[in-house]
């Protein structure tokens, strides 16, 4: 068997599958909205029999494998890009993105420093700059402006974004720490000093990042629209240093998980400021509504924030993974980041951005290709509008809702997210949820804030037009007149 | 502007594109090897002056920015598929991965969850039972025996995975001192004790595995063969119990990243058993040839590990990002990284596997595919031909250099990496590198060991040839003999 001419011979079939397999994306994409459901109906383990115990020794042809992956993956597939999502936050994506990701499966490099791959690098910070002014954030988070320490880069989550300024975060207080006391404390003993804050209304994703570094996480109570307050969070660093701990980090939400409430970072942020406080922002979802200035009233405060981070591959239809997170120092960040060993370091490793040293994986992929293709192929004047016609969706089946005696909005709309519950109580709205997850045609999820049970209704596809919404409000507005009537 | 119409009509454009852009990634691939250089001689920073300082408020068209693509990007790329790229370690793509990931991204789904994700969540427990299998690996890594509280996981890298591992060691270290101690105290006051070990030749990630978990790490010496053995880690376990530490995690390495050596699992697992400490295996590079049973001597010893992970998006042709990761017992993982929201929850949660909890970020994509798709389109066979064929390779560039006398192997060859230097010490092999590196038509990286500069030479490419070989041994030698006839 002569290897190398058997991988060159196969790439034909690359060529010649692959170009089925653009006609079959885009008619799932075009008929998405089409199938009777987006939830499928598949039981735990229903793969484990149709699968042999082992893999195959001898090549199958793809014929075969493509049946297979039609037969027995995609009836277990929930449909994301449906306009019938309206399950967590969109994950979109579209096809200048898709491009971008196919060309760099292609090149497939490797971009941990500037020497593996320069344009990669080059072109990561350029675009994290378009972005930086696009959102309206401020220049210090810029790589390219002449009074920035600053810049951005591409992680492969919030989540790990978070984490990274957790740590940055961490690092340069136990330094500080370390300076005051004039002798040779480890960081491990000082780290169980530290704490750090956010919401109760915080992603799940902070409190494991306090897992993982062990700092302690205080969760502090927001207010009666689910947004954290300065007085909150000065009262807790007032007891918690009385307690002969050391507040470090607060972590502030734009765009809860629960009901897309807003952290008040003009209020929290002169906090931050004066009690040494590193502020992270995480607008994971509402990140991408800043592109239109109108909605960038929340934002106000961000000039006190020492890091920034919001999910491209949610609404910006950049698909997983690309999460935009931006620090105000970068030595900072890879102070505590940082490690070099020889067979990393490169001849130009002084004059260039080594993003290695900006996160916890080594290896990155390139990502930023494929959002520099979605910014200008689409232009930010289309996405702006993509932005506000989801919003305007949310809107009208907010009008929906509230036109309807038997439902509540227990809380305000924000962007493309909208509550609801049933009056009849808690009960009820749970077994509404049951019988709509259960139809497979709309997916929801729930979320419990006070003692209430509630039903999230995100707007997720770029597809959704108001017959959509429309179309799930009759589900579920049926849904519930049935289940009352009972 | 009407929105979802406008995204609609779009997607033609990512019809009509993306099949040109297949006959572009065809013919990149297979002409890769032609191009004048494999390392691009870009300054840093040659790209600020060729793109505008902010996104585009218009759609640019397509030709438009394909042509920067070709014109801006491509010039300062390293070409990581070409068989004249001999730095870190092979990145490999292939056409059933490429097909693979072109329906993940069309698709676009993101499995946190059995719930979100049935059939992505079963299919990698699945594709993992086949990789464990094809290794040789223990059987209490599987989801799916009897016997096993194990399984494995798709991470996105090999640093995560070692991150983990020691996070899930951590965990259940700390829970057993807790236990012992009979009071209360917190998890951030044990850690302080803590201390893991790795040999003086383990990867970088696992010194940052240190500053992130803030575990002490220390460094062990190899022996000169460059392999960890079982007396220097009890005589380290002996005199850390004496400081008052607490020993809790190995991270053994199959195949280091300096010279592709191998610690002794064999002598190394019975005293981590003895001694109490989690034996975690980082085999990213060598993991692959595990697929071969005449490569597995080095597996001697894996059935004392606790965890093990290799990189299929190395060797094994799957590309980025696609690490496969092993634990032993599921439930001791999870523990250590475990947040559980409501909006997380779903119906069957107590009947799947949830993936987020054995991982850092939330989300994650749906990796199983394309590792489903490369098992199957080139069956084990051939798999096996492909490292085999790698090996073969490297035998044929060692039998060059021993054959020149000016040069010398200053280690043994171990499967795809041979390494060099010049008889004439250090500093003719550093400038030997920096003209082969200037000349851009081989890439290669240096490593210090034990204060001798050395070339790394990797077999990278399924499509590398001996002629390839043969081609780079005489730009090498011939830059060396005009080197030294200076």
């Amino acid at each position: 068997l002569n290897i190398p001419m058997f991988f060159h011979r196969y790439m034909r079939y690359y060529k010649h599958f692959r170009k089925e397999l653009v006609d079959y994306i885009t008619q799932y994409l075009l008929t998405t909205r089409e199938k009777k459901v987006v939830l499928p109906d598949v039981k735990p383990g229903y793969m484990r029999g149709l699968l042999p115990d082992t893999a195959p020794t001898e090549p199958e042809d793809w014929d075969t494998v493509f049946k297979d992956f039609e037969k027995i993956v995609m009836p277990g597939t929930v449909h994301w890009q449906s306009p019938h999502m309206h399950g967590y936050f969109p994950v979109l994506n579209s096809w200048p993105s898709l491009l971008g990701a196919m060309l760099v499966d292609g090149i497939n490099p490797v971009i941990f420093s500037g020497a593996s791959g320069p344009a990669a690098t080059e072109l990561e910070m350029h675009v994290m700059d378009w972005l930086c002014k696009a959102l309206g954030l401020p220049s210090f988070f810029l790589h390219h402006h002449p009074d920035s320490r600053g810049g951005g880069v591409l992680q492969t989550s919030v989540s790990e974004s978070t984490l990274v300024a957790l740590l940055a975060a961490r690092k340069d207080k136990i330094l500080q720490l370390q300076a005051d006391l004039q002798e040779d404390v480890d960081d491990s003993v000082l780290n169980a000093k530290l704490v750090a804050y956010c919401s109760d209304q915080t992603h799940s994703s902070f409190e494991k990042a306090g897992l993982i570094s062990l700092v302690k996480i205080r969760f502090l109570p927001s207010d009666e629209q689910f947004s954290l307050r300065g007085d909150a969070l000065k009262q807790a660093i007032e007891e918690d240093k009385k307690k002969g701990l050391v507040p470090f980090l607060l972590c502030a939400t734009l765009g809860t998980t629960g009901v897309c409430a807003f952290d008040n970072l003009a209020e929290l942020g002169p906090v931050c400021e004066d009690e040494g406080l590193w502020l992270h922002v995480d607008a994971a979802y509402a990140g991408a509504a800043f592109l239109c200035p109108e909605l960038r009233r929340e934002l106000k405060g961000v000039e006190f924030s020492d890091s920034f981070v919001f999910n491209t591959s949610k609404w910006m239809t950049v698909q997983c993974d690309c999460a935009a997170f931006w620090v105000k120092d970068k030595n900072v960040l890879q102070q505590a980041l940082a490690v070099n060993p020889a067979y990393l370091r490169h001849r130009n490793s002084k004059e260039t951005t080594d993003f290695m040293h900006w996160q916890i994986p080594l290896s990155r992929r390139f990502r930023s290709l494929k959002l520099w293709f979605v910014m200008r192929c689409f232009g930010l004047k289309n996405l702006q509008g993509h932005i506000r016609h989801g919003i305007e969706m949310a809107k009208l089946f907010e009008s929906q809702v509230k036109g309807n005696s038997n439902f509540e909005v227990p809380a305000e709309r924000h962007l493309g997210l909208v509550v609801f519950c049933l009056k009849a109580g808690n009960a009820l709205t749970k077994e509404l949820l049951r019988r709509l997850t259960h139809s497979g045609k709309i997916y929801l999820i729930p979320v419990t804030i006070r003692n209430k049970y509630i039903i999230r209704f995100t707007v997720t596809s770029q597809f959704t037009t108001a017959d959509d919404i429309l179309r799930d409000w009759t589900i579920i507005s049926e849904t519930a007149a049935a289940l009352l009537a009972e």
